[in-house]
């Protein structure tokens, strides 16, 4: 069922298709779908949240029931085990740890003309995380976009993730939440989750920016708002590819295609390899670890449609058809991955070397989880400190300095029609020239 | 027609009101339309540009006329002045001095417990920058959004740019882009454009972000595009708000604010003041500057639509409002303007003190005239050398480091319901042991 392809155009239209899967005829409809929730959310506010979250969790909520309790809070650090709660902490410090280089810094350069320039860094006022429920309840989500805000000192950070059937919330992600230093959660999921964070209610706060991942709905609702808010990416299914040479591992490779199969139907898992032994060798693997997989069903429907194996003839040919996929994750499986790594152009996270598994990347090594998918690695990056801050230029000219410019702004004003532009600095100038005398 | 506004309570609403002047009913119809152009060009590339041209620019145009042509490059200096040319040149040099600074590294740290971690820096592909032709056909857009590009190192930059009456394009517009290093420039407007760059067609290519302001069409094709591509921003209409104290200027402040409001229509133009006396002043003086103004009407309909001034008790309680605002120009005319900054929270970028008009900023000073409007600084930043860059995250674990985090990841990948995940580590840890034997 995982196919085998050896030639190069073959596999570049499979690529293609597998790039492309989740391009939906439906979305126009759904999209009139999401638009309805948002006007009514905007318009009605938390009367719209109960409405919405009857119709389609099936859960009657009051108002004061929104916003989880802190009983509920304590008592979730009771529902987890201290192993879990251990590994949640481990994420915590080691994704802070990574988080905190290069956070971006303001600068000021104080010239020689008379000319002050600089840039200054601030956070914004308020962030909303949003955090899927059902299939994909990870405490992970929360650790990768919780941190990242927190240390870009946002002072109010909101996390809002769909009620469970009898309105409960997985236990490890309000742990987890916690443990990142978020307090404020909201049972709301959805495209009403996101109206509320882009519009604001009588319960939850209206933020700047909305992040984390979701369902075709909470996607086509962030990108609607975008624009209100600011958004950190469109998330589309999980991907996997991985650049081996004869000397991985077949288990462990077959592991990792697994590992990204596993996630969703519409996961994809490709493995671009220079030996048809290893190619043969993991299929064979990988039907193997799927007899007694407990995720059997939907991890056999994600190899059998978006599962792909290429044989080519180069590592540096394989390098080519991942820059042309972009992946989100890519692993280097190969004897001198650092050498590999001058032809890759495009990918969200890198693993390099055999024992990089990307698990170690999903959980706790330290960078962001939240990768761009789809081919969109081609412009976009993981999510990060920046997400959740922004910056103002800063300018200043002392009276000299204008005047040194006032002709080259008066030319180019002109030049553009705009007569008040070349006021603005020749009015100055002539002040000027006149306090002179 | 200037009003002059003294009740807090009666400046929020009527900043709220500015801040939302892009509110368009008319939006839902005009995206049926755009959505509609975008798909004639993914279906039938350079004939639907040619048929769009025609029926929107009423012009028509042979595909090999598309792309402009060497010569037509070349004849363009010698349609602008010398003192343009010198001014371009000028603007061209400072704007890349500004952004040669701080340019996103790559790094990679090796640590002591055997695992390496960084972030690698690549450029995009491909840019494809967006000019606006008509009213606001400026050579300072082409120069604001070609020179970041030109600093990030993209291998292929693009300019699309619609043909006026005679199917030509401003020279300076042409000189412009030539002095920031781009060649290839094609005659294309509207959403058409935008849809060529998304999806390329036989003329123009695929490109992987796009940049550049344009009307609500351009606008809106960018928003429907964004995904496939990566985008700027959604710009709106342009904005200053000015904080003034007793000391500053009339005669400039108006002048800046008509600077502001002869760009367009929707411009807004406020000033925040202590001084009763200066709001008045500034009032009287805008009106007489108005009388031969050049771009009168229009700049009349600006600022009596989205024109204000308040008199406000403190020099904070104008940082406050001007926070709720979140204008894309803020100017401080103010004795101290560095204390005062220490108050501000959102602007896209800031004109300190009384020798510095936004027109510096717009044309020559060096950082991004490119900036968030409609409150997006709350969230967003100045176009820059980042917006034509993303990153890869690297991860690289020794045999030993996966030994040590193998138990954590299996807990966590367990409480998440992701067996393969567990697997792909616990594997890799076990073949260890045994080869340790």
């Amino acid at each position: 069922m995982l196919r085998i392809i050896t030639q190069r155009a073959e596999a570049l239209t499979e690529l293609r298709r597998i790039c492309d899967r989740t391009h939906d005829d439906q979305v126009v409809h759904k999209e009139a779908t999401v638009r309805e929730v948002l006007q009514a959310i905007k318009r009605q506010g938390d009367r719209a949240i109960l409405h919405y979250t009857e119709e389609y969790d099936q859960i009657v909520l009051a108002p004061e029931e929104l916003r989880i309790s802190g009983s509920e809070l304590e008592a979730a650090y009771h529902q987890v085990s201290s192993d879990l709660l251990e590994a949640i902490r481990l994420a915590c410090r080691q994704v802070e740890a990574f988080h905190r280089q290069r956070v971006p810094k303001s600068w000021v350069q104080f010239g020689d003309d008379e000319v002050v320039l600089g840039k200054r860094y601030t956070p914004v006022d308020r962030a909303g995380l949003y955090v899927p429920g059902g299939r994909a309840a990870y405490p992970s989500t929360v650790i990768m976009n919780a941190i990242p805000a927190k240390v870009a000192k946002v002072p109010r950070i909101v996390v809002t993730t769909p009620p469970g059937p009898d309105k409960a919330v997985n236990p490890a992600v309000l742990v987890a939440a916690q443990e990142a230093g978020v307090q404020e959660i909201y049972r709301i999921g959805g495209a009403q989750a996101i109206g509320a964070l882009a519009y604001g209610t009588e319960t939850v706060p209206k933020v700047d920016v909305i992040t984390g991942p979701g369902n075709i709905y909470v996607t086509l609702a962030k990108k609607l708002v975008y624009g209100t808010v600011g958004i950190d990416s469109l998330a589309g299914p999980s991907e996997v590819l991985i650049i081996a040479d004869g000397r991985a591992n077949p288990v462990h490779v077959a592991a990792d295609m697994l590992a990204q199969a596993e996630h969703d139907p519409l996961a994809a898992a490709i493995l671009l390899t220079t030996d048809s032994g290893l190619a043969m060798k993991v299929v064979s693997e990988v039907k193997q670890q799927l007899l007694n997989h407990p995720r059997k069903v939907l991890t056999e429907k994600s190899i059998a449609h978006y599962g792909l194996v290429v044989v080519v003839d180069s590592l540096e040919a394989a390098a080519e058809l991942s820059n042309e996929f972009a992946p989100e994750h890519l692993e280097l499986e190969v004897a001198d991955p650092w050498s590999l790594l001058a032809n890759i152009r495009h990918a969200g996270a890198i693993f390099l070397g055999n024992s990089t598994p990307e698990a170690v990347g999903d959980y706790l090594a330290g960078p962001n989880h939240t990768l761009p998918t789809s081919g969109s690695a081609r412009y976009a990056s993981a999510l990060g400190v920046e997400t959740f801050m922004k910056h103002s230029s800063l300018i200043q000219y002392s009276p000299q300095a204008l005047h040194r410019v006032a002709q080259a702004v008066d030319t180019l004003a002109t030049a553009e029609g705009l007569p008040s532009h070349a006021d603005s600095v020749r009015l100055r100038v002539r002040g000027q020239l006149e306090s002179d005398d």
